[in-house]
């Protein structure tokens, strides 16, 4: 396999980054400026690919916000909401259609650098608010990326059957530089601790019983 | 319907626009520049859009002619094939990905303005070299699209079955202006007549017996 990984630099994505190396599977990682808020994780993203030593690039769609407006996420006079990602004031953090744009953005590169799979980190925590975040979802990206190109290319997501505990768990054990991602959408210093995927972090360290090395404002 | 529609200023997606335009359709028109070497069809988007009245963006994605390389309309240092789209050098121009890359964008945008549709003018004669150009992999597209947000976005494709010649022919029925619509790879100041997008547009008038408008620098 040769695989090119979805690579945000938060938790999710390093450890399958590092889960993939692991198994001696051929990795290049992208990074996708879709002028998300927390911009912070790109640079997480590039920190940690030079501390794996993996290849790495950081496409940059500067027109795309604009385009995907309306959305806490890209759209900065849209209020970031805090609380449990199970809570309906959550939605405002869904950007429209954003895991088919970077899939596609993701099969594309892999076509062209003759790689034949394309790997994220998606898992069964992810899809209570994020349509595009259902497995019934990534079933039909499946069968649209075997068809894009003359050979298929392979959708693969390892942990589809898996919770962020279950991540943390995994990281824990291939030893994850988990002081180094980054998850907090609010952007700041150091993680907010009341966001979404910040409460997500927390819970799941919690969890698994691990000490959690992030830096939290609260 | 509500429609978003890729349109790249060329002949396809201009009858495209105006078929829809014809049946009361809500149209906005979607461009994107994705490194192509012939920008020219942008220049073309927006003059057409002016003189349609229908709103029109162009997304300008400078990042990405890096990511999809080897390809004669993104990288330069391929040369762009001369001849008929069926002869086997036509490969180059086949951009990877292209099409989901665009129609995940377009959808993100119909999602972020509460449209229902996405529309591209994928017809008969495209499938040849294309890969994704095959209305099998149109239909895995039509299924992710559909479950890409809570509310369903469909693709609406009505050329399908068509031929180039039938579009000419619908085109000079509702008053296309063939005349400014750019189809050319090779972005000169005249289409070059030689290219295998030239030589579709100009098999497909001889078809229809019209003249036409096209200056070909040969």
């Amino acid at each position: 396999m040769k695989a090119v990984v979805l690579f945000s630099g938060g938790l999710d994505s390093t450890v399958l980054a590092c889960h993939l190396l692991r198994d001696q599977v051929e990795v290049t990682l992208l990074s996708i400026d879709y002028g998300q808020r927390h911009k912070k994780e790109l640079s997480s993203a590039r920190h940690i690919a030079g501390l794996l030593g993996t290849p790495h690039q950081i496409l940059s769609l500067p027109g795309l916000s604009s385009l995907l407006g309306g959305n806490a996420l890209t759209d900065h006079s849209v209020n970031l909401p805090e609380g449990h990602y199970a809570e309906e004031t959550m939605k405002a953090t869904v950007v429209p259609n954003r895991n088919m744009i970077l899939l596609s953005l993701a099969a594309g590169h892999a076509i062209s650098i003759q790689y034949d799979t394309v790997a994220y980190a998606a898992h069964a925590g992810d899809h209570t608010i994020y349509p595009d975040c259902r497995p019934v979802f990534a079933d039909a990206m499946e069968q649209a990326l075997k068809l894009a190109d003359w050979e298929s290319i392979s959708l693969f997501r390892p942990f589809v059957n898996w919770s962020k505990a279950d991540l943390v768990k995994r990281g824990n054990e291939i030893g994850v530089p988990f002081e180094h991602t980054w998850s907090c959408y609010a952007g700041g210093e150091k993680h907010c601790g009341k966001c979404g995927t910040c409460v997500e972090r927390k819970e799941a360290f919690e969890l698994v019983g691990l000490s959690d090395p992030t830096c939290y404002t609260s």
